[in-house]
């Protein structure tokens, strides 16, 4: 049995006018500005004439710790929509857009796989409609404006060694993590230490992705702490007169993007901030547009349930008012495997007992979920090699937590794969059974936050932070800054900071590195082991077969 | 008397559906590829099916020697466009894409003023189609594989003090002149000097500028030479394998933008290398397919005549085999009046005797210009603050050259205002007149080449050149990349090297401070005296001003 590549699919799609696929929302082509032919924002004006309409049902999917073997959360995402659309629904999914720097490195696409994709894939991986370039642009001319102000006198005290704000691009390029600029004389300014993020960690990605509208987003701009003085006291973004340029340069950014699924239903890509280092999410404003738009919105957070859900429901969902009222938890049988212990070159063989072994990872990230007191479904995404007895090892774990576990094919099949998926959703989406709630309230102190997260979430024993840290916290809180979420930056691997740690460990510490106040985007970011907020290229970069072949077709990228 | 602002002129532009622009070229909409509703990029369909039509005429606008007072290059180039069509004629006009960077310093746009502009100018000036964003990302995926190729063990042996190839960002950001990369310990690479320039500086900008089509584009980034080794050898961009993906990355950028001038005239707006370390025209792709589509073609070229012209004969028109059919040269009476010696502040009192003291500057530029074998008409471009008796002395001077010097008012009339220049224009290339060639063969030695525009252009009487440059002009000739042009990085302030000397110099010398092979563009790069390839934020850069007011609309950008 061969199967076609995902290009070969995608390249195959009998892709709609993008005016069609917001036709079928009830956008009017007048509000749709387009970029190319299937490509478009949706205007401004358009969503503000939303306001007053009731909201769908929101949906989320997230996923067990992911592992090499892939779990396919964007893939069954697209799966679903496409499933709920299929069973007669009304819906839209939500997606992040792609980091263009990774796909030079190793990390594939992420617009879905087989026959649950969204189209123009190569466009998504690419430039897209550019707003990350527009990130990038404001960002940088923050930084800029920063040296400049120093060069030009220094007027409001800069203490040049408590520049907090560094520089972004978006390319995986780690011999610009640290570096000293300034150099070459008098002309060029103070030298100084500093660096360069990828983009996607970047906190006006944050905050493009968490503001309601352009007055929000230079708000929260102009809230961004930029540096100290040496009396410890904060320089702001709106000290320096940047932020009103830097909503020039993300007015068009703001707008969501909207795309179509191969099955020609729509999906909005908007965003895409690290799952790590911020809340990994794509943006509030494509969210509530969808829900104004579609009865079913389906939407993906990054990175395993502990990291991306929790963030999804105590950081977007509590700053922007929603409420999911489903969640959809992605696993696989080779995933439960590689939970098990079992090598990823073994994962083709049939082995129940791993399967058995690696399930309490699944069983915890459903008990976690429930505590926001949204229901849970788990849906399998199938692979050729999964043998039914593996498959029940799952639905079996699964029901002894309350929960039920369906089978997709999708990848497969398209929406026929998520028929009993998409209903299921759909049923429990109608009953209206969700009770949300965040899982600490806003008034609860900063460490106790970190506390109730570590213990509730990841169930370790305790968490390790010495007094400075302490102290920190401390300080915000008196600045005013307590009622901020938490935005954990944690391995993805594991419940725990050691990312070998598979299944679900207990018994572990939190030691906490560094925590960092993004005061713009409204969360304390607490660092918890090794973090990289600037990825390198592999030995050989995929960028090294990426070309245009003699069709002129894009080749490697995938 | 009260004039509108550009922006407000801008802003009330009756501006039509792009398709309908492209339509007057005969461009049909299934290959037109959108970005909103007015502006859009040329398929390379398209573009290929025109091979075998006749070219339309070549009319290129150059300036003297700017002052502060400003020329009007661009708003000429857009008023003799608007000209040529209100007369009947089927005209088009290409100019060069605006600076990111500059827009946030002190620059205006770059979109021409008054009555005669290029529009949607706010997108223009900010990320229009995401062109330099494209080349950003090429240029710095291009780095970021070098250091990621000395990390992982160097096969190439790539001498680290020999990367010649630096990175780029669209901004004015003095403190990335000059910066030591790879600081922090092992897992971030070998620390090393090295610098960022802006954008319209990178030689991939150049490249994208000069390729005939994708083909091309892709054998010329991997001629860029980003290295040596320690026994000189060049190590090429190819060897990295990043041809490749820098083509994937401008596969849409290398596509000509059309959008349209306030009389809804067509304009390619595509490309836009800085004139004093690149060759500072527009697109060879968008001036080839303009050819194709209209029987005249306006295009510009950077800074004075002594820079750009020069280049634009000596770099694109010998690289692509074009030949102007006429040359505009672009003066005011203010600019006239500054090059006699008048202070910025006394420009608006009439001084007859100072405007016949500058226009040795003009009638030089005539000389020169008439060394390439293409007739010569001067456009006064008209302020209110003219008066007849000045006016009469720049036509006596250009008369006296064998040039007619018109008057101009498209910047307050529009059309109307350039029918006599377009008129004259129009009747000049229909006499075939010009007997084109570049000023000096390809087989002169490389050092002659130099003193050869030095002498006839510049009118200095020596160039000066120590014992390292003149090995290094001759190394490369050894290598074959002796029958390359010369790209001269100089002041455009003056025919001389130094900035304040004024009118017609003579007797001065050309130092030659570096020379650098851009072997990718295809030209050597002759430094003389300072240049800046990265500029810096005045005290109040204009992004402190610029913001979205009330009604959504930009402030402050223009």
């Amino acid at each position: 049995m061969s199967y076609k590549s995902d290009i070969e699919i995608a390249r195959e799609a009998k892709k709609k006018p993008i005016q069609e696929i917001g036709a079928k929302l009830g956008i009017d082509a007048e509000h749709l500005l387009p970029y190319g032919r299937d490509k478009a924002k949706v205007s401004q004006e358009f969503i503000e004439s939303l306001k007053d309409r009731e909201d769908g049902k929101l949906i989320l999917v997230t996923a067990i710790n992911p592992t090499p073997a892939g779990e396919g959360k964007t893939t069954t995402t697209v799966g679903l929509g496409d499933g709920l659309n299929r069973i007669g629904k009304k819906a839209a999914i939500c997606l992040r857009e792609a980091s263009l720097g990774p796909c030079f490195g190793m990390k594939g696409g992420a617009a879905g796989g087989g026959y649950a994709q969204v189209v123009p894939m190569e466009d998504m991986n690419l430039h897209f409609t550019g707003d990350f370039h527009a990130i990038t642009s404001a960002h940088n001319l923050l930084a800029a404006m920063i040296d400049n102000h120093i060069y030009w006198g220094n007027e409001l005290g800069i203490d040049e060694r408590r520049v907090t704000w560094r520089r972004v691009v978006d390319m995986n390029d780690r011999a610009l993590r640290d570096i000293v600029t300034s150099l070459g004389g008098v002309a060029n300014g103070f030298p100084r230490q500093t660096g360069f993020d990828i983009t996607v960690a970047s906190e006006v990605m944050a905050i493009l992705c968490l503001a309601t509208d352009l007055k929000d987003l230079q708000k929260r701009l102009g809230d961004i702490i930029v540096a100290y003085r040496r009396d410890r006291s904060p320089i702001y973004c709106r000290d320096l007169k940047a932020d009103g340029a830097m909503t020039v340069l993300l007015k068009d950014a703001m707008q969501p993007n909207l795309v179509q699924t191969l099955e020609n239903n729509p999906a909005f890509v908007h965003g895409g901030p690290f799952a790590n280092i911020a809340h990994g999410c794509n943006s509030v404003t494509a969210t509530k547009t969808a829900l104004k738009l579609a009865d079913y919105v389906v939407t993906e957070a990054g990175f395993g349930a502990d990291l991306g859900a929790e963030k999804f429901m105590d950081i977007k969902c509590r700053k922007a008012g929603l409420a999911p009222d489903v969640v959809v938890l992605v696993a696989t049988v080779r995933a439960m495997k590689m939970n098990g212990g079992v090598a990823k070159a073994d994962l083709d063989k049939e082995n129940v007992a791993a399967v058995a072994d690696g399930c309490p990872n699944l069983t915890r990230h459903i008990a976690n979920l429930k505590l926001f007191g949204v229901p849970v479904v788990v849906a399998i995404n199938h692979f050729v090699t999964d043998t039914d007895a593996e498959i029940q090892v799952i639905k079996d774990s699964a029901a002894a937590q309350g929960a039920e576990a369906i089978v997709c094919r999708h990848w497969e099949l398209g929406s026929e794969g998520t028929v009993e998926l998409a209903t299921r959703v759909a049923e429990l989406a109608d009953a209206k059974v969700a009770q949300f709630a965040p899982l600490y309230g806003d008034d609860m102190g900063l460490f106790e936050k970190i506390e109730t997260i570590a213990k509730r979430i990841y169930h370790a024993d305790e968490v390790l932070a010495d007094k400075k840290i302490r102290d920190q916290l401390r300080a915000w809180e008196a600045a005013g800054y307590g009622h901020l979420p938490i935005c954990m930056a944690k391995t993805q691997y594991s419940f725990s900071t050691d990312p070998n740690l598979r299944g679900a460990p207990t018994g572990h510490s939190v030691p906490i590195r560094e925590v960092r106040l993004s005061a713009g985007a409204g969360f304390v970011v607490v660092i918890c082991g090794e973090i990289m907020t600037m990825p390198g290229l592999p030995r050989h970069p995929a960028a090294e077969t990426i070309g245009l072949n003699d069709l002129g077709y894009i080749e490697g990228l995938f």
